[in-house]
């Protein structure tokens, strides 16, 4: 029987309750960098690995025995709802999301038919309930916000500039909504079956809004983040927000519903909170560089994420963007040692 | 003889004043996407061209006669000072600066001895000569800031995620100072005797510096182009500064000693001016993807920048990043005449 995780440290931290330790996980935690990762993973598309519910168990399982971190993330990716229901769109070692025939007009709407989750994502919820079965930490669910996904789509790979999405952002701002609003249906329904299938918490990834400008961001994304977090807020999980470079966005993106505000590197904790208000928990931000550097450097950054969110309530220590292919697991491990022990929080704070 | 230009809008505006027009130029309007530029440039590294004054001349003079711009900005590179002196650093097209044995350690700083301009660099000298002796609008020189150049060498390619660069800062403090002096001292030598050459006006690019933390800003980059400026001060040009994704760092940038401010695209100019005080002119900063989207869009953004900016003296009008290769000359054209016809400053705003 699963344990009761009410009162486990991460959940304590999303409500924004005093915890007994400061909670701690990594963005990307899963896959990645770990050898036993590489040993099991194969060649191919990430996608053939997270259809096997067995394998998509074990990769997420790795990380929480390797580090001790007080959640777990679901291996998975955020195109999964747009492959399952026939989009056309892979995932290529080595490169990204590809999609052969990117979205570019209003037909293109067709190829995004509503998901089934038991019929398109079988293996999804296979793992979500291997996972339950097995862990002793809470279960993080996620999805990609829609205006990421959609940047996928109408790109056909990862981009550096997103141009066509910009583009059709301001030329078709109705079809871009359209789109935007599909994908807030599939995001909707992929999160509901991962939280009814036993996750305690979600994040939504809006990985690449901070391309955006404030203005852009509130007319043409926010709406449709908001529906996403909307359609899920009776399942009463956690609901974490993160995107990079997104310290312009912060104050709009806490808007969208969410318990947890995930913050990058370039935004102290303190500043962050200064900028979405009270009543959030905050989830980050150490530079993903500073572990790359070694220990002695890590151990650094370390203490002044800590000391930067000065023992207010409500902080899930975490990495300011995902785990790099490159960075030492053995550093990271150090990481959540020292957020363990030297991670404090206080009303009083 | 060359026209006086103390009294050009762009001039003007860098000194805060009211000009008869708002002045506006386009960072990389040199180049890149310029059909006239393909037909002369041909193949190879741009450093050959850059060594080539009367080539450079032209490319200089290309985008000016094009969209009537209120300023030149040398065809050059930022690397140039660096790969002058023999560092061992070129320019490969399609990837960008590559250093084949990166920087590393104390002893690579021999790799960057003093400049002497004259002798290292006669082409860029020649080529200001040339420029100024054509031109009936200002000429802006410039140089890349130290620690962006810096990125470049320790990388040995562009870098996505500048962890070799961080690395060094974080645990070797003491040899990233000393690089960054060094590539001040070459930064200040080149900035200067363009200058003297006949430049009116400077830029210093930091880029990449939008990548670091306040703090890692503040205590690893900032002094250093803080020294670039106080060695060109008494040449008594105005002193423009930009990066890209440094809305967390314009408070700090616009202490190095500046005139005017660059603003890439994610801040409004209002809260850019806020941020940094008053005293300082503003520049930018249309969303480069605004004018691949097609005139009817980059219309509209070039009036949203024109009303963000609200009539303020001291607004040069710009990208808020450099020229993509794809963006349609056309385009750009049009953008120039609106900012001509429409763009109004005010004692009084």
């Amino acid at each position: 029987m699963s344990p009761d995780l009410t009162s486990s440290p991460f959940l304590a931290a999303c409500r924004g309750e005093v915890a007994s330790r400061v909670p701690v996980w990594f963005m990307r935690q899963a896959g990645r960098s770990l050898p036993e990762y590489k040993a099991i993973r194969g060649d191919g598309s990430i996608l053939d690995a997270i259809a096997d519910a067995d394998l998509s168990t074990e990769i997420t399982l790795q990380p929480v025995r390797r580090y001790g971190v007080d959640a777990a993330i679901l291996f998975s990716d955020i195109v999964v709802p747009a492959w399952a229901v026939g989009f056309g769109i892979d995932v290529v070692p080595g490169i990204g999301p590809m999609a052969e025939n990117p979205f570019r007009s209003r037909a293109d709407l067709a190829r995004l038919r509503p998901m089934d989750p038991d019929a398109d994502t079988p293996f999804v919820l296979q793992t979500v309930r291997n996972l339950v079965a097995d862990l002793e930490v809470p279960l993080i669910g996620f999805a990609g916000a829609p205006f990421t996904v959609a940047s996928y789509l109408i790109e056909g790979r990862p981009s550096k500039n997103y141009a066509n999405t910009k583009a059709m952002m301001h030329s078709d701002p109705q079809l871009f909504a359209d789109l935007l609003e599909n994908l807030a249906d599939l995001a909707i329904v992929s999160l509901r079956s991962q939280i009814e299938a036993g996750a305690s918490a979600m994040q939504l990834f809006d990985s690449w809004a901070g391309a955006l400008s404030p203005a852009e961001y509130a007319t043409h994304v926010l709406p449709w983040s908001q529906k996403v977090m909307e359609g899920v807020a009776d399942l009463n999980v956690p609901r974490i927000h993160f995107g990079v470079d997104t310290g312009e966005l912060l104050p709009l993106m806490s808007t969208a519903g969410v318990e947890v505000m995930g913050v990058d590197w370039r935004v102290p904790l303190d500043e962050a909170r200064r900028r979405i208000g009270p009543g959030f928990a905050v989830q980050g931000n150490l530079d993903p560089a500073r572990v790359f550097a070694g220990w002695d450097v890590a151990e650094t950054g370390t203490r002044e994420v800590l000391a930067a969110n000065g023992g207010q309530p409500g902080h899930i220590f975490n990495l300011g963007h995902g785990v790099w292919p490159e960075l030492d697991p053995e550093v990271l491990t150090k990481v959540v040692e020292l957020v363990h022990t030297e991670g404090k929080t206080s009303p009083d704070a």
